[in-house]
C-alpha cells in the first residue's frame, strides 16, 4: 500500500507525517551497512559513524539542533521550546542484524519531530529526538542510554571492548568523538520519553493485531548452573563409579522445566540456551558441564518464584546426585519495568485512532532503552509486528503499512502529550 | 618394592624376565616425547620416529631381526624358528598421553622375546614382538594393526589426515617410510598373538587384584542424535509457540538414560559425553541440537537391546515432541571380539601362579589392536591396574610391582604357548 505524500492525520491530528518520506527516509538509512535483506551496523563502526552523520544532517534540515556524544548518542534539540518530549531509538544493529531493529525509531523520532516543526504547532512543549548509541552491546549492553541515564560507571567505560579486543576507548577515538564530552539526562527539560520499536516477536503477526501498546519492560534473570565431575573413559568406567557432570546437567535440566511449567503463569518465559561440555568427547565421561537458565517475565512476584525454585533444585541436586557438584552464579538482574500510565493510555487512545480496534497492550519481553529512561521520565512505548515473529535476522520485516500507521499512531500520542503534558 | 636383576621366574617358568632391565627400559622408552609425567609422542612424530629406532636397536641387540614397514609399525622375528607367537603393543601415545598406554606391552614383549632367547628354550615355537603404529587415531584408528590384518583400505590411506591437516602419506614421507612395503598378516607363522596393557579404568585398583585375564573387548556401537527447532527470541517468544530443539534433547536424554538403567546387565556401559547446541547463546531459543549416545558391553544381545530402546525412543521423540524433529545416524559399532579360549586359559593359569588368588577375569572396556588380531589369530590379553583408574592423562602410573607382575605372567603365559601351540 502506498501512502499518500502528505497524508491526512487521524481525526484531530495536526501533525501530517510524510509516509513516503519516512519510508524513503529508511531505506536510505538502512543502505548504510546493507548486506543482502540485512545490516552489519556495529556499534561506532564505520558505516554506523556515517549513518549518524547522515541523521544529524537531516536533523539540521529540519531546523533542530544536532549535537553528538562522546559515547555516540545523537541529539536532536528544538530551539523553540524550553521544554521537550523525547522521542527515538537506537542507530546500531547486530552483528548480523534486520533493518527495523532500532533504526524504525530513528526515523520515526526523525519524522515526528519534523512534521510536527512544519506543523507549527502551538503546544506547551517541543518534540526532540535521539538516536542513541551501542543498545545491542557490542561494547556493553545499552551503552548509550546507559551513559545518558548516569548507569555506566567510568572504570566500565574504560574497560569495555568487544568480542574481538577492541576498545571502547580506541572506537571512540577513531569515530571523532573523543573530544565530545558525555551527555547526561535532562529531566528539566524532557517531559517525557516515547520510543517504537518491532515487536521481535510472533504475538502482533499471529493475532492480526497491527499495533502494539506496550505495558511493561520484562524483568530479565539469568542463572550460569555449574555441574563438577569426574572426566573418565567411556569404556572402561563402570557405571556406579562414574561423576557424570552432562548426566547430572540433563536431569537438572529436565527437573526444572517440569516445574517451571507447572508454576509459571500465562506470561513469563524461560529459556536454558547455551550448554557447555568439558571435554564435549563422545569417548569420555564429562568432567564438567554448565547451562544458562534465563527467564523473564513482566511480574517481579512470579520472577522471584522461579529464582526460588532454581535455588531449591540446585540444593536437591547437591544432596542427590551425590558425586556430582553443582553450583550457581547470577548473570543477570533485570527488574520490570512498568511503562507511565498516563503515558499509556495517550498511546492506547493513538493506537485506537489509528488502528481501530486492531491493537492490544502487552509486554516488551526485550529490552529496551526505554528501560533506562522510564526511572527519569514518564515512559511509553508502542510495538509494530514482526513478520514471522522473526528478529536478529536478515529476515527481518514489518509491513509498510504496519510501519506507517506506528509514525502516524506515535504522532498522535505525541502530539496529546506535547499539548497535555507540562 | 625392587625387583632383584634377574628374579626366578615362577614355579615351572624357564625364561626369566629381568625386571631392572625391563624398567630401565620402560623409563627410557618414556623419555621420548616425556612432558612432566606424561608423554607427547603421536604417531609418525619426530619423538614416535626415534622411539622406534632405539626399539629396532634394542631388538638387534637381542639377536631378533628388526624390520619397519611402511605405516610405521615394527616388528622383530626371532631368526631360529619358522613359526612363533607374537607379543606386542602400540608405541604412539594420545596427543597429551600416560607413559604406560601401549608403551608398556611394547617393552613386555621386548623383554619376554629377549628374555626367552637368553633361556635358549627348547620351545615348538619361538617369540616374535611388535610395535603397532597409530592405535591412538592420529591418522585412523588402530591403523598399524588394522593395516597388517589387511581392514585398512587403500582410499582410507590415501584420504587420511590428522587434526591438523597433516596427511597420513607426507607423515610416512617424513619419517623415511614411504619405500617400505606394507606388510601383512602372516598366519602361517604366527600361532597366536599376546597383548599385555593397562586396564585404563578402576576395577583392578578397587577390587586390590593385580592382574586382569581379559576374556572380550566389549563391542562398542555410538550413534549421533540431532534435534531440529527453530532459533527464536527467548524474551518475546511465547512458550506454546517455540521449537526448543535443546530441550527436546535434554528430555530425550534424560529418558534414554533411565530406559538403559532399566534395561542394562552388569556389564554394558552407556555414555552421552558430547552435546552441540546451535547457536548455543543464552537469549535464543535453541534452533539445533546434538548428543552422541555411545554404549560397549562383551554381550551382543545386550548392545542390540540398547540400540532397540534407542531407536523406539527416536521414533516416539519424533511423533511427541510435535514441532521439533529428530533424527539419528550411527557412527561406530564395533562387535563384541571374545579372546582365545585356549590362550585366554594359559593366560589365567599364569596370573594364579603369580599373583595367587589376587586375579580375576575381565572384558576390555577399551578398543586394542588385539581385537583385530583375534579373528586372524588365537590372541589374549592380560590387564595390569591403573592407579586411580586414570588413563589418557599425564597422571596415568601403575605400581612398579605390578608392572613386573604383568611381564611375569605373560612370560609364564608365553612359554606355555610357545611350547605347547603348535
Amino acid at each position: 500500500m502506498t501512502a499518500p505524500a502528505a497524508a491526512p492525520p487521524a481525526a484531530g491530528g495536526a501533525i501530517r507525517i510524510n509516509a513516503e518520506r519516512l519510508m524513503a527516509d529508511m531505506r536510505t538509512f538502512r543502505s548504510f551497512g546493507a548486506d543482502g535483506t540485512g545490516v552489519v551496523r556495529r556499534a561506532l563502526s564505520a558505516f554506523d559513524v556515517q549513518s549518524r552523520e547522515w541523521l544529524a544532517d537531516r536533523y539540521r534540515e529540519a531546523g533542530l539542533v544536532a549535537t553528538f556524544d562522546r559515547v555516540g548518542n545523537v541529539f536532536a534539540h528544538d530551539p523553540r521550546h524550553a521544554r521537550a518530549l523525547l522521542i527515538g531509538s537506537h542507530g546500531d544493529t547486530q552483528p548480523r542484524g534486520g533493518w527495523l531493529d532500532g533504526a524504525m525509531g530513528v526515523i520515526i523520532g526523525l519524522e515526528i519531530a519534523r512534521a510536527a516543526r512544519e506543523a507549527a504547532l502551538d503546544t506547551a512543549i517541543g518534540i526532540d529526538t535521539v538516536c542513541w548509541s551501542d543498545e545491542e552491546a557490542r561494547f556493553a549492553h545499552f551503552l548509550g542510554s546507559r551513559a545518558y541515564c548516569g548507569l555506566l560507571p567510568d572504570d566500565e567505560i574504560a574497560a569495555a571492548a568487544d568480542d574481538a579486543g577492541v576498545r571502547l576507548t580506541d572506537a571512540i577515538a577513531e569515530a571523532g568523538y573523543a573530544d565530545l564530552p558525555p551527555r547526561g539526562a535532562d529531566p528539566a527539560r524532557h517531559a517525557a520519553y516515547l520510543e517504537a520499536h518491532i515487536e521481535q516477536g510472533p504475538v502482533l503477526d499471529r493475532s492480526g493485531d497491527q499495533l502494539g501498546v506496550v505495558t511493561a519492560i520484562v524483568g530479565a534473570r539469568e542463572f550460569l548452573v555449574s555441574f563438577s565431575g569426574e572426566a573418565n573413559h567411556a569404556g572402561t568406567t563402570p557405571m556406579a563409579l562414574r561423576k557424570d557432570a552432562g548426566l547430572a546437567m540433563i536431569r537438572f535440566a529436565a527437573a526444572l522445566d517440569t516445574r517451571y511449567a507447572d508454576a509459571a503463569d500465562d506470561a513469563i518465559v524461560w529459556t536454558m540456551g547455551r550448554i557447555e561440555i568439558a571435554p564435549n568427547a563422545p569417548s569420555i565421561v564429562p568432567a564438567g558441564a554448565t547451562i544458562s537458565v534465563q527467564f523473564r517475565g513482566p511480574d517481579l512476584a512470579m520472577l522471584d518464584r522461579f529464582e526460588t525454585e532454581l535455588m531449591r533444585l540446585v540444593l536437591e541436586t547437591g544432596k542427590n546426585d551425590g558425586p556430582v557438584g553443582c553450583t550457581v552464579r547470577q548473570i543477570l538482574d533485570y527488574r520490570p519495568t512498568p511503562m507511565d500510565k498516563a503515558v499509556t493510555a495517550i498511546v492506547a487512545r493513538a493506537a485506537e485512532r489509528t488502528a481501530p480496534g486492531r491493537w492490544r497492550r502487552m509486554p516488551s519481553g526485550a529490552g529496551h532503552d526505554a528501560q533506562f529512561m522510564a526511572p527519569l521520565m514518564p515512559t511509553g512505548m508502542l510495538f509494530v509486528p514482526s513478520i514471522g515473529g522473526i528478529s536478529h535476522s536478515f529476515d527481518e520485516d514489518t509491513a509498510e503499512a504496519d510501519i506507517v500507521a506506528g509514525c502516524r499512531a506515535l504522532a498522535l500520542a505525541a502530539e496529546e502529550v506535547a499539548t497535555r503534558f507540562v
